[in-house]
């Protein structure tokens, strides 16, 4: 999957496209010298190699890192190793205690007359079925809605199996509709009496490969057992189900505890006159289980480390601080952004732009803002920018990434740079998502705008939380 | 991966292109009505519903079959009930018993200070490791040939590792040289001191699925514990050797006996006056545990099976008997060919054809034969019959299939129709072996290829064996 296409007639040639004058309207175009030094990072971006190996070592040397275990804990004193040998400053964990869920084994068979084995996995707190396993008929659903519409106890002793498919989309609206059988299946499965749940995958695959991510759960487990079959796994037992009647032996085991400890790990590029003032990039350091965390999301770690550093080898400090924020335990309820929020609660005002780089390493096809409505322009320069290196113009509607979610219902702006996440779900939380899958060339196309929006935001001191009514005044500038 | 292409039209005008006159040639031309027939089966092939569902229910119903296995007996039952509902005659199995072997678990970590688990899976033959598993130093080779170079000795209390990469190719060479690591691994690293060989899977993608197969031998049980790493885990594994020394744990458990039931399932569309000459087309009926053993080798199951009844359909017998084939306990080293050709070691020369499809379903591209010299006028009619459909005219060198090596040895004259393998190894002998990855249109066109030639060969009663110097009568046509 690996590519190298960089070509370095092409980079000169962007470099000097880059560098051509931004907008012309005065105060919220780019300053000459701001516009050059950012064109030079996106071409510098192109030959990047601190942001690729900070990935390929973390999902190697640590591989998975499932939220609260001891390889998230791990990863954590490597990434502090790793930023303070690259430089970074004020490098630290801010920790933090989660509900801890893992799998210990998980199989699962068709019993009786079509006896084979199926392949699935528990989804993130899954309860343990009985010692032994649990042995039921099997009653499919088209979808979440119609196993919620089922008459209360008319599961009785029965598994519900879920089977809604589906669909690739650029922009992983797929992922939302999809997630909703994975997230509900086990309360509505035990409100109407069943002993256990299965879903098909939420992926997009047709490999026998399964996808688990977390369930809807009080502290760490759910309500039932619950898995997912992978893809062909479904439609063999859907197969099943239209010869006659399907009975699955089920037998998952899981570790739980109420409190295991996580963490954020933090790194900056000091700023200079503005230097309390913070742009936060951001990605999540844990991972599930089952694959080495590449695409989800050490890709991410690897692009706003990789970006911060191409600002860091600039001849002067931009203004603001840069933070890197690694955040710990995303995947099971987005827990390290809502603790950075508690613990810097006092200073969400000192930050000045967040975004987390969380949904693979694909081409960044469109870059969407959430400024104020007197910012606009800000963004209009911004965006402006990046469609010289093919980056669409996108709304105003940003989210900013799961972990930067309490930041952006905090009032601090954030900004969305969308990544073509059609292959995401091919890989996403599955064994699958290993360092291969990351195409180089489409990484470093991330780092690229990465490290622009940022080096703008730091060094304009532009005000992106300006509202429409505001004096034209423009932050510090 | 499912397509329906089929288009009326396109059927409609295949038909008639395919009875045109075939050569002219006296006495090896066929015959008009020969022909046309031929013809008409081809275009009949297209709207195929019995090999595809033989198939389709063959992997659902009964899902993996192992050699020796109780699914394998199951497979049985099941084939001689499904041949007789379609109709074919003297349905029967013939039994021989195999050593036998399947896997119980098997797991491998990395250990020490980058501790991660590692996608493998055991080769058919491996040696159980110890009870609990056994933990040693990894010590890689670029390829067999570079094990088998290592002084004796050399890996004392250490696990062989050999890193060759497979490439694709549409006739499937890749495989013979890469497969020969999967069979030589446990011998050369045994040879060296070793305790257990690790190989990068014998396949062409890059997904966490492990590629199992047979390795070499004596009865049941290989020189040592011997397993195949997934791609990933294979680059995964070669990237911690990059940083340093890598102790890994295996785990592997077996279950193995000296024998075990097999057998071939039989079944013939008997002829009218050459009853006692045989056209044998086959396939095999069992399959690796991993997968449902679907374009290995229910596909081969399934065109057969399709392409007889095609001509079970016809108005009249064709004058020799189809018979159908589908062997046992192929993949544990073509031990159902071995029985087939024992015990019918006394009546090899009234097999005047034969064939075996394994190669999954794709495409059928080139037709081989393997005919006597005086015949070859007969493989040239039936090769220019079938590049009115796509395909091209092989040479005089076919193979003829596993399971029927030993026929062909015996003088009797086999075809190859081969299929296009360029996706075959991306699910051969692996958990993704499934329905899902056989293209209902690729498939039928290989019913269209061995309906039209087993016709040709029972209706024409051409002698394929017919040598240079034989005299000009052909057969008993
Ligand atoms: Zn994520
Ligand atoms: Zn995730
Ligand atoms: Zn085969
Ligand atoms: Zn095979």
């Amino acid at each position: 999957m690996k590519r190298n296409g960089l070509r370095i007639g092409g980079l000169v040639a962007l470099a000097a496209m880059l560098t051509a004058p931004a907008l012309a309207e005065t105060g919220t175009s780019l300053p000459q010298d701001i516009s050059e030094t950012a064109g030079r990072l996106m071409a510098a971006a192109a030959s990047d190699t601190v942001g690729l190996k900070f990935v390929e070592d973390l999902t190697t040397e640590i591989g998975p890192r499932l939220a609260g275990s001891p390889a998230e804990a791990r990863a954590r004193v490597w990434a502090v190793n790793e930023l303070k040998q690259l430089g970074f400053q004020n490098v630290r964990v801010e920790d933090f205690s989660i509900p801890y869920w893992s799998r210990t084994h998980e199989t699962a068979e068709v019993v009786g007359s079509n006896a084979q084995p199926l392949v699935i996995t528990a989804l993130g707190g899954s309860k343990a079925t009985p010692e032994g396993g649990l042995e039921a008929d099997i009653v499919r659903f088209d979808s979440l809605s119609d196993l919620q519409a089922a008459p209360v106890g008319s599961l009785t002793g029965k598994i519900a199996y879920i089977d809604e498919l589906m669909y690739k989309t650029q922009d992983g609206t797929g992922y939302g509709l999809a997630v909703r059988k994975r997230s509900g299946c086990a309360n509505a499965a035990a409100e109407k009496g069943a002993v256990a749940c299965l879903i098909r995958s939420v992926g997009t695959q047709s490999h026998r490969i399964p996808h688990t991510g977390i369930m809807s759960r009080d502290g760490a487990l759910g309500a039932l057992p619950a898995a997912a079959l992978s893809a062909p796994d479904a439609d063999q037992l859907t197969r099943l189900l239209e010869r006659g009647d399907v009975r699955v032996k089920l037998d998952i085991g899981v570790q739980s505890a109420e409190a295991a400890p996580s963490g954020n790990v933090i790194g900056e590029i000091e700023g200079s006159d503005l230097k309390d003032e913070i742009v936060l990039i951001g990605c999540h350091l844990d991972s599930w289980d089952l694959g080495t965390g590449a695409i989800d999301d050490g890709a991410g770690c690897g692009i706003v480390v990789g970006a911060a550093k191409l600002i860091d080898a600039l001849p002067g400090k931009p203004r603001r601080t840069i933070r890197v924020v690694l955040f710990g335990s995303e995947e099971v309820g987005l827990l390290g952004g809502q603790a950075y929020a508690r613990q810097h609660g006092d200073e969400l005002d000192k930050h000045v732009l967040a975004a987390e780089s969380d949904f693979g390493a694909g081409r960044i096809w469109q870059f969407q803002t959430r400024f104020g409505e007197g910012a606009k322009p800000y963004g209009d320069t911004i965006k402006a920018m990046l469609t010289k290196i093919g980056v669409a113009e996108g709304n105003n509607e940003a989210g900013g990434g799961p972990d930067v979610g309490p930041l952006r219902r905090g009032g601090v702006p954030v900004v969305t740079p969308s990544q073509d996440g059609r292959d995401y779900f091919d890989y996403h939380h599955t064994p699958d998502d290993t360092f291969d899958k990351i195409d180089p060339e489409e990484f470093r196309q991330n780092i690229a705008v990465y490290a622009a929006f940022s080096y703008i935001a730091a060094e304009t001191g532009w005000d992106f939380r300006k509202a429409a009514d505001a004096e034209s005044a423009q932050g510090a500038d």
